[in-house]
Protein backbone atom coordinates (compact mmCIF):
# COMPACT_ATOMS: atom_id res chain seq x y z
CA UNK A 1 0.00 0.00 0.00
CA UNK A 2 1.72 3.73 -0.92
CA UNK A 3 2.40 5.65 2.12
CA UNK A 4 -1.08 8.28 2.15
CA UNK A 5 0.04 11.42 1.52
CA UNK A 6 -0.19 14.50 4.20
CA UNK A 7 -3.41 16.55 3.71
CA UNK A 8 -1.21 19.71 3.13
CA UNK A 9 0.44 18.40 0.94
CA UNK A 10 -2.45 16.88 -1.16
CA UNK A 11 -4.06 20.73 -0.83
CA UNK A 12 -0.82 21.60 -2.98
CA UNK A 13 -1.20 19.42 -5.03
CA UNK A 14 -4.56 19.56 -6.18
CA UNK A 15 -4.55 23.44 -6.34
CA UNK A 16 -1.28 22.54 -8.98
CA UNK A 17 -3.51 20.10 -11.08
CA UNK A 18 -6.71 21.86 -10.72
CA UNK A 19 -5.06 25.43 -11.83
CA UNK A 20 -3.03 24.07 -14.61
CA UNK A 21 -5.65 22.18 -15.78
CA UNK A 22 -7.68 25.46 -16.28
CA UNK A 23 -5.18 27.03 -18.57
CA UNK A 24 -2.48 28.46 -15.51
CA UNK A 25 0.97 27.85 -15.72
CA UNK A 26 2.09 26.73 -12.23
CA UNK A 27 5.31 26.59 -10.37
CA UNK A 28 5.77 24.99 -7.13
CA UNK A 29 8.24 25.42 -4.60
CA UNK A 30 8.57 22.45 -1.94
CA UNK A 31 10.56 23.73 0.75
CA UNK A 32 11.06 20.75 2.32
CA UNK A 33 12.69 19.06 -1.07
CA UNK A 34 14.31 21.85 -1.94
CA UNK A 35 16.07 22.01 1.53
CA UNK A 36 15.58 25.25 1.87
CA UNK A 37 17.20 26.66 4.52
CA UNK A 38 14.77 28.93 6.40
CA UNK A 39 17.69 30.89 9.00
CA UNK A 40 18.44 34.27 7.72
CA UNK A 41 21.66 35.15 8.36
CA UNK A 42 24.79 37.10 7.46
CA UNK A 43 25.94 35.00 4.76
CA UNK A 44 22.49 36.19 3.07
CA UNK A 45 24.64 38.82 1.53
CA UNK A 46 27.60 38.87 -0.63
CA UNK A 47 28.69 41.99 -0.39
CA UNK A 48 27.86 44.00 3.43
CA UNK A 49 26.82 47.54 3.62
CA UNK A 50 27.63 47.40 7.13
CA UNK A 51 29.78 44.55 7.97
CA UNK A 52 30.26 46.10 11.91
CA UNK A 53 26.62 46.06 12.57
CA UNK A 54 24.39 43.55 11.12
CA UNK A 55 20.54 45.05 10.42
CA UNK A 56 18.48 42.51 8.22
CA UNK A 57 16.26 45.11 6.37
CA UNK A 58 19.07 47.02 5.54
CA UNK A 59 21.55 44.36 4.53
CA UNK A 60 18.15 43.10 2.12
CA UNK A 61 17.68 46.63 0.55
CA UNK A 62 21.66 46.64 -0.63
CA UNK A 63 21.66 42.94 -1.42
CA UNK A 64 18.72 43.82 -3.89
CA UNK A 65 20.10 46.94 -5.19
CA UNK A 66 23.42 45.39 -5.62
CA UNK A 67 22.78 41.96 -6.44
CA UNK A 68 24.19 40.62 -3.71
CA UNK A 69 21.43 38.23 -2.37
CA UNK A 70 22.29 34.54 -2.02
CA UNK A 71 21.10 33.05 -5.08
CA UNK A 72 18.39 30.33 -3.02
CA UNK A 73 16.63 33.91 -2.15
CA UNK A 74 16.93 35.16 -5.35
CA UNK A 75 15.90 32.31 -6.69
CA UNK A 76 12.75 32.17 -4.73
CA UNK A 77 11.88 35.84 -5.21
CA UNK A 78 11.96 35.68 -8.74
CA UNK A 79 9.09 32.80 -8.93
CA UNK A 80 6.94 35.11 -6.48
CA UNK A 81 7.70 38.12 -8.75
CA UNK A 82 6.21 36.15 -11.75
CA UNK A 83 3.03 34.89 -10.34
CA UNK A 84 -0.26 36.79 -9.85
CA UNK A 85 -1.84 34.08 -7.05
CA UNK A 86 0.89 32.98 -4.04
CA UNK A 87 -1.08 29.85 -2.35
CA UNK A 88 0.52 28.60 0.60
CA UNK A 89 -0.18 25.54 1.89
CA UNK A 90 0.99 24.69 5.27
CA UNK A 91 -0.57 22.68 8.24
CA UNK A 92 -0.64 25.33 10.96
CA UNK A 93 1.97 24.44 14.08
CA UNK A 94 0.95 26.37 17.14
CA UNK A 95 -1.50 28.64 16.00
CA UNK A 96 1.40 30.07 12.76
CA UNK A 97 3.52 28.41 10.20
CA UNK A 98 6.26 25.52 10.47
CA UNK A 99 9.48 27.23 10.59
CA UNK A 100 10.32 26.43 7.74
CA UNK A 101 7.18 28.79 6.29
CA UNK A 102 8.45 31.22 8.12
CA UNK A 103 11.95 31.07 7.61
CA UNK A 104 10.96 31.58 3.92
CA UNK A 105 9.26 35.06 4.12
CA UNK A 106 12.23 36.34 6.97
CA UNK A 107 14.44 35.52 3.87
CA UNK A 108 12.71 36.42 0.88
CA UNK A 109 10.31 39.26 1.49
CA UNK A 110 12.98 41.43 1.59
CA UNK A 111 12.95 45.01 1.94
CA UNK A 112 13.15 47.34 -0.80
CA UNK A 113 11.30 45.25 -3.21
CA UNK A 114 8.61 43.97 -1.16
CA UNK A 115 8.20 47.04 0.86
CA UNK A 116 10.29 49.87 2.28
CA UNK A 117 9.74 53.24 3.71
CA UNK A 118 5.81 54.15 2.90
CA UNK A 119 5.82 50.96 0.43
CA UNK A 120 3.81 49.04 2.41
CA UNK A 121 -0.15 47.63 2.22
CA UNK A 122 -1.92 49.06 -0.36
CA UNK A 123 1.34 50.84 -1.66
CA UNK A 124 3.45 47.73 -1.22
CA UNK A 125 6.15 46.28 -3.65
CA UNK A 126 3.75 43.50 -4.79
CA UNK A 127 0.93 45.21 -5.15
CA UNK A 128 -1.79 43.73 -7.70
CA UNK A 129 -0.77 40.04 -6.95
CA UNK A 130 -3.34 37.61 -4.90
CA UNK A 131 -2.04 35.30 -1.61
CA UNK A 132 -4.77 32.78 -0.36
CA UNK A 133 -3.55 30.99 2.42
CA UNK A 134 -4.89 27.39 2.88
CA UNK A 135 -4.35 25.48 5.77
CA UNK A 136 -4.86 22.55 7.64
CA UNK A 137 -5.04 22.14 12.13
CA UNK A 138 -5.52 19.65 14.73
CA UNK A 139 -8.11 21.96 16.13
CA UNK A 140 -12.08 21.94 15.56
CA UNK A 141 -13.62 24.34 13.83
CA UNK A 142 -15.97 25.25 17.47
CA UNK A 143 -12.42 26.25 19.76
CA UNK A 144 -12.15 29.60 17.08
CA UNK A 145 -13.92 32.55 16.89
CA UNK A 146 -14.77 35.35 18.92
CA UNK A 147 -15.76 34.15 22.81
CA UNK A 148 -14.55 30.34 21.41
CA UNK A 149 -11.68 29.04 23.75
CA UNK A 150 -8.85 30.47 21.20
CA UNK A 151 -10.40 33.32 20.02
CA UNK A 152 -10.43 34.27 16.24
CA UNK A 153 -8.22 32.04 13.78
CA UNK A 154 -8.58 34.82 10.64
CA UNK A 155 -10.70 37.91 11.62
CA UNK A 156 -9.47 40.90 12.64
CA UNK A 157 -7.82 39.83 16.07
CA UNK A 158 -7.37 36.40 14.90
CA UNK A 159 -4.22 34.43 15.43
CA UNK A 160 -2.56 34.54 11.84
CA UNK A 161 -2.91 37.94 11.84
CA UNK A 162 0.70 38.31 11.75
CA UNK A 163 0.92 36.01 8.27
CA UNK A 164 -2.69 37.44 6.76
CA UNK A 165 -1.94 41.71 7.73
CA UNK A 166 1.40 41.39 9.19
CA UNK A 167 3.20 39.83 6.23
CA UNK A 168 1.06 39.38 2.98
CA UNK A 169 -0.82 42.47 3.09
CA UNK A 170 2.33 44.53 4.00
CA UNK A 171 3.95 43.95 1.31
CA UNK A 172 0.87 44.83 -0.85
CA UNK A 173 -0.80 41.48 -1.88
CA UNK A 174 -4.59 41.23 -1.55
CA UNK A 175 -4.98 38.50 0.81
CA UNK A 176 -8.15 36.38 0.05
CA UNK A 177 -10.17 34.58 2.56
CA UNK A 178 -8.21 31.62 3.86
CA UNK A 179 -9.25 27.93 3.33
CA UNK A 180 -9.19 26.13 6.28
CA UNK A 181 -9.47 22.54 7.03
CA UNK A 182 -9.98 21.45 10.90
CA UNK A 183 -9.52 18.89 13.13
CA UNK A 184 -7.74 16.79 9.74
CA UNK A 185 -5.30 14.53 11.76
CA UNK A 186 -8.36 12.98 13.75
CA UNK A 187 -10.83 12.92 10.97
CA UNK A 188 -12.53 9.99 8.93
CA UNK A 189 -10.97 9.29 5.16
CA UNK A 190 -14.74 9.91 4.21
CA UNK A 191 -14.34 13.57 6.12
CA UNK A 192 -11.14 14.03 4.38
CA UNK A 193 -12.43 13.54 0.93
CA UNK A 194 -14.70 15.89 1.52
CA UNK A 195 -12.60 18.71 2.69
CA UNK A 196 -10.37 18.09 -0.59
CA UNK A 197 -13.90 18.09 -2.67
CA UNK A 198 -14.54 21.95 -1.12
CA UNK A 199 -11.17 22.73 -1.70
CA UNK A 200 -11.32 21.30 -5.38
CA UNK A 201 -14.76 23.14 -5.57
CA UNK A 202 -13.23 26.49 -4.15
CA UNK A 203 -10.24 26.56 -6.61
CA UNK A 204 -12.79 26.67 -9.39
CA UNK A 205 -14.43 29.35 -7.80
CA UNK A 206 -10.98 31.97 -6.99
CA UNK A 207 -12.52 34.79 -8.91
CA UNK A 208 -15.01 35.42 -6.65
CA UNK A 209 -13.67 34.74 -3.39
CA UNK A 210 -13.75 37.49 -1.13
CA UNK A 211 -10.62 39.96 -0.01
CA UNK A 212 -9.92 40.19 3.72
CA UNK A 213 -10.43 43.93 4.59
CA UNK A 214 -6.61 45.65 5.32
CA UNK A 215 -5.38 49.06 6.74
CA UNK A 216 -5.32 51.39 3.80
CA UNK A 217 -2.55 54.12 3.86
CA UNK A 218 -5.02 57.08 2.84
CA UNK A 219 -6.75 56.65 6.35
CA UNK A 220 -2.85 57.75 7.68
CA UNK A 221 -0.41 60.53 7.33
CA UNK A 222 2.70 60.39 6.41
CA UNK A 223 4.33 59.47 9.54
CA UNK A 224 1.37 56.53 9.70
CA UNK A 225 -0.05 58.38 12.38
CA UNK A 226 -4.19 57.99 11.85
CA UNK A 227 -6.23 60.80 10.16
CA UNK A 228 -8.76 62.41 11.94
CA UNK A 229 -12.76 60.79 11.40
CA UNK A 230 -10.63 57.31 9.67
CA UNK A 231 -10.56 54.50 11.74
CA UNK A 232 -8.67 51.53 10.75
CA UNK A 233 -10.22 48.42 9.92
CA UNK A 234 -8.40 46.59 12.69
CA UNK B 1 36.80 48.76 17.65
CA UNK B 2 34.93 45.62 19.13
CA UNK B 3 31.52 44.92 16.93
CA UNK B 4 28.59 46.20 18.63
CA UNK B 5 26.42 43.19 19.34
CA UNK B 6 22.71 43.07 18.35
CA UNK B 7 20.09 44.80 21.28
CA UNK B 8 18.73 41.35 21.40
CA UNK B 9 21.08 39.71 22.57
CA UNK B 10 21.87 42.62 24.66
CA UNK B 11 18.72 42.19 26.22
CA UNK B 12 19.38 38.69 26.64
CA UNK B 13 23.00 38.90 28.30
CA UNK B 14 21.39 42.14 30.42
CA UNK B 15 19.01 39.39 31.86
CA UNK B 16 21.31 37.23 32.39
CA UNK B 17 23.91 39.03 34.53
CA UNK B 18 21.38 40.84 36.27
CA UNK B 19 19.37 37.46 37.90
CA UNK B 20 22.29 35.66 38.51
CA UNK B 21 23.99 38.68 40.27
CA UNK B 22 19.81 38.89 42.07
CA UNK B 23 20.80 34.95 43.04
CA UNK B 24 19.06 32.88 40.04
CA UNK B 25 20.10 30.32 38.82
CA UNK B 26 20.45 30.62 34.63
CA UNK B 27 20.84 28.76 31.75
CA UNK B 28 20.74 30.12 28.11
CA UNK B 29 19.76 28.54 24.95
CA UNK B 30 21.63 30.30 22.21
CA UNK B 31 20.04 28.93 19.16
CA UNK B 32 22.36 30.26 17.00
CA UNK B 33 25.21 29.48 18.38
CA UNK B 34 24.09 25.58 18.74
CA UNK B 35 23.41 25.48 15.35
CA UNK B 36 19.90 24.34 16.81
CA UNK B 37 17.78 22.49 13.56
CA UNK B 38 14.42 24.43 13.79
CA UNK B 39 13.09 22.02 11.18
CA UNK B 40 10.52 19.49 12.51
CA UNK B 41 10.62 16.13 10.72
CA UNK B 42 9.85 12.43 10.87
CA UNK B 43 13.85 12.00 12.08
CA UNK B 44 12.80 14.03 15.24
CA UNK B 45 11.20 10.27 16.59
CA UNK B 46 13.88 7.08 17.10
CA UNK B 47 11.05 4.88 16.98
CA UNK B 48 7.60 5.50 14.72
CA UNK B 49 3.93 5.07 16.52
CA UNK B 50 3.05 4.97 12.84
CA UNK B 51 5.79 5.21 9.97
CA UNK B 52 2.82 5.14 7.52
CA UNK B 53 1.33 8.31 8.53
CA UNK B 54 3.16 10.89 10.73
CA UNK B 55 1.11 13.29 12.08
CA UNK B 56 3.58 14.91 14.21
CA UNK B 57 2.10 15.80 17.40
CA UNK B 58 1.26 12.10 17.86
CA UNK B 59 4.90 11.31 17.26
CA UNK B 60 5.95 13.56 20.05
CA UNK B 61 3.65 11.88 22.39
CA UNK B 62 4.75 8.44 21.83
CA UNK B 63 8.34 9.88 21.80
CA UNK B 64 7.93 11.28 24.96
CA UNK B 65 6.40 7.95 26.29
CA UNK B 66 9.31 5.89 25.21
CA UNK B 67 12.03 7.89 25.10
CA UNK B 68 12.04 8.03 21.61
CA UNK B 69 12.99 11.73 21.09
CA UNK B 70 15.58 13.70 19.46
CA UNK B 71 18.63 14.03 21.59
CA UNK B 72 18.49 18.10 20.50
CA UNK B 73 15.00 18.19 21.70
CA UNK B 74 15.25 16.18 24.53
CA UNK B 75 17.85 19.02 26.27
CA UNK B 76 15.84 21.72 25.02
CA UNK B 77 13.10 19.86 27.16
CA UNK B 78 15.18 19.55 30.03
CA UNK B 79 16.44 23.06 30.26
CA UNK B 80 12.24 24.36 30.03
CA UNK B 81 11.14 21.63 32.73
CA UNK B 82 13.91 22.80 35.24
CA UNK B 83 13.17 26.36 34.85
CA UNK B 84 10.65 28.74 36.57
CA UNK B 85 10.85 31.70 34.41
CA UNK B 86 11.78 31.46 30.60
CA UNK B 87 13.14 34.47 28.63
CA UNK B 88 12.75 34.89 24.85
CA UNK B 89 14.84 37.69 23.46
CA UNK B 90 14.76 37.80 19.99
CA UNK B 91 13.87 40.77 17.39
CA UNK B 92 10.89 40.48 16.01
CA UNK B 93 10.40 39.55 12.26
CA UNK B 94 7.36 39.54 10.47
CA UNK B 95 5.33 40.39 13.38
CA UNK B 96 6.54 37.33 14.21
CA UNK B 97 9.82 35.47 15.94
CA UNK B 98 12.37 34.50 13.62
CA UNK B 99 12.07 31.26 12.03
CA UNK B 100 14.90 30.08 14.59
CA UNK B 101 12.58 30.57 18.00
CA UNK B 102 9.42 29.33 16.26
CA UNK B 103 11.42 25.79 14.94
CA UNK B 104 12.51 25.65 18.64
CA UNK B 105 8.70 25.98 19.04
CA UNK B 106 7.80 23.72 16.71
CA UNK B 107 9.98 20.87 17.51
CA UNK B 108 10.42 21.19 21.51
CA UNK B 109 6.98 22.15 22.95
CA UNK B 110 6.13 18.28 22.65
CA UNK B 111 2.61 17.07 23.30
CA UNK B 112 2.00 15.12 26.11
CA UNK B 113 4.38 17.02 28.17
CA UNK B 114 3.97 21.16 27.47
CA UNK B 115 -0.06 19.80 26.56
CA UNK B 116 -2.70 17.29 25.99
CA UNK B 117 -6.12 16.27 25.14
CA UNK B 118 -7.83 19.02 27.68
CA UNK B 119 -3.96 19.85 29.42
CA UNK B 120 -4.29 23.41 27.93
CA UNK B 121 -4.21 26.79 29.68
CA UNK B 122 -4.50 27.28 33.26
CA UNK B 123 -4.62 23.07 33.19
CA UNK B 124 -1.29 23.20 30.39
CA UNK B 125 1.79 21.03 31.07
CA UNK B 126 3.77 23.89 32.59
CA UNK B 127 1.39 25.54 34.77
CA UNK B 128 3.17 27.28 37.34
CA UNK B 129 5.98 28.40 35.59
CA UNK B 130 6.26 32.07 33.79
CA UNK B 131 7.41 33.14 30.67
CA UNK B 132 8.91 36.87 29.77
CA UNK B 133 9.12 38.15 25.89
CA UNK B 134 11.22 40.31 25.62
CA UNK B 135 11.88 42.03 21.62
CA UNK B 136 12.94 44.63 19.56
CA UNK B 137 11.71 45.55 16.39
CA UNK B 138 12.02 48.31 13.32
CA UNK B 139 8.39 50.40 13.95
CA UNK B 140 7.70 52.68 15.73
CA UNK B 141 5.51 52.49 18.77
CA UNK B 142 2.38 55.03 17.46
CA UNK B 143 2.01 52.60 14.73
CA UNK B 144 0.71 49.78 17.17
CA UNK B 145 -2.72 49.84 19.11
CA UNK B 146 -6.14 49.92 18.84
CA UNK B 147 -7.01 52.14 15.98
CA UNK B 148 -2.99 52.77 14.40
CA UNK B 149 -1.78 51.42 11.83
CA UNK B 150 -0.90 47.56 12.58
CA UNK B 151 -3.29 47.23 15.27
CA UNK B 152 -2.65 46.13 18.79
CA UNK B 153 0.96 43.89 19.06
CA UNK B 154 0.91 42.56 22.55
CA UNK B 155 -3.12 42.98 23.53
CA UNK B 156 -6.22 40.69 22.77
CA UNK B 157 -6.09 41.37 19.27
CA UNK B 158 -2.25 41.51 19.11
CA UNK B 159 0.08 40.45 16.58
CA UNK B 160 1.80 38.22 19.07
CA UNK B 161 -0.83 36.44 20.09
CA UNK B 162 0.08 33.49 18.19
CA UNK B 163 3.09 33.14 20.63
CA UNK B 164 1.79 35.02 24.11
CA UNK B 165 -1.60 32.98 23.93
CA UNK B 166 -1.47 30.81 21.36
CA UNK B 167 1.73 29.02 22.44
CA UNK B 168 2.70 29.99 25.42
CA UNK B 169 -0.42 30.54 28.18
CA UNK B 170 -1.27 27.36 25.47
CA UNK B 171 0.74 24.64 27.72
CA UNK B 172 0.15 26.49 30.92
CA UNK B 173 2.69 28.99 31.35
CA UNK B 174 1.41 32.42 32.77
CA UNK B 175 2.92 35.04 30.56
CA UNK B 176 4.15 38.28 31.96
CA UNK B 177 3.44 41.70 30.37
CA UNK B 178 6.09 41.81 27.23
CA UNK B 179 9.09 44.06 27.06
CA UNK B 180 9.05 45.57 23.54
CA UNK B 181 11.92 47.93 22.33
CA UNK B 182 10.63 50.01 19.80
CA UNK B 183 12.25 51.53 16.43
CA UNK B 184 15.94 49.62 17.52
CA UNK B 185 18.16 49.73 14.45
CA UNK B 186 17.47 53.37 13.23
CA UNK B 187 17.56 54.81 17.35
CA UNK B 188 20.60 57.05 18.41
CA UNK B 189 23.13 54.96 20.71
CA UNK B 190 21.66 56.96 23.71
CA UNK B 191 18.17 55.66 23.44
CA UNK B 192 19.23 52.04 23.08
CA UNK B 193 21.33 52.89 26.03
CA UNK B 194 18.39 54.32 27.73
CA UNK B 195 16.23 51.39 26.54
CA UNK B 196 18.58 49.01 28.35
CA UNK B 197 18.46 50.59 31.34
CA UNK B 198 14.93 50.34 31.24
CA UNK B 199 15.13 46.76 30.67
CA UNK B 200 17.62 46.27 33.67
CA UNK B 201 15.21 48.07 36.19
CA UNK B 202 12.16 46.39 34.89
CA UNK B 203 14.27 42.96 35.19
CA UNK B 204 14.68 43.98 39.11
CA UNK B 205 11.00 44.22 39.44
CA UNK B 206 9.71 41.36 37.79
CA UNK B 207 7.51 39.89 40.90
CA UNK B 208 5.06 43.15 40.39
CA UNK B 209 5.19 42.36 36.75
CA UNK B 210 1.46 41.81 36.01
CA UNK B 211 0.41 38.96 33.82
CA UNK B 212 -1.83 38.70 30.72
CA UNK B 213 -5.44 37.56 30.90
CA UNK B 214 -5.61 34.44 29.52
CA UNK B 215 -8.58 31.74 28.64
CA UNK B 216 -9.47 29.44 31.63
CA UNK B 217 -10.65 26.22 31.07
CA UNK B 218 -13.33 26.55 33.98
CA UNK B 219 -15.30 29.31 31.42
CA UNK B 220 -15.45 26.02 28.96
CA UNK B 221 -17.20 23.00 28.97
CA UNK B 222 -15.77 19.18 28.24
CA UNK B 223 -15.85 19.95 24.99
CA UNK B 224 -14.20 23.27 24.71
CA UNK B 225 -17.61 24.72 24.15
CA UNK B 226 -18.33 28.00 26.23
CA UNK B 227 -20.60 28.00 28.89
CA UNK B 228 -23.41 29.99 28.86
CA UNK B 229 -22.76 33.70 30.97
CA UNK B 230 -18.67 33.00 31.10
CA UNK B 231 -17.85 34.78 27.62
CA UNK B 232 -14.03 34.57 27.49
CA UNK B 233 -11.83 37.31 27.56
CA UNK B 234 -10.65 37.28 23.79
Amino acid sequence: MPIPSQVHFVLRDTAAATLAAAGHQIVVSDLYAQGFNPVASAADFAVRRNPDYLVYALEQRHGTETGGLAPDIRAEIDKVQACDLLIMTFPIFWMSMPAMLKGWIDRVFVSGLFYGGRRVYDRGGMLGKRALVATTLGGRDHMFGAGNLHGELLGPSGMLRHLLQGSLAYVGMGVLEPFVAYHIPYVSAEARTSELERWRTELGQLELRAALPMPRLADFDDSFRPLACAPSPL
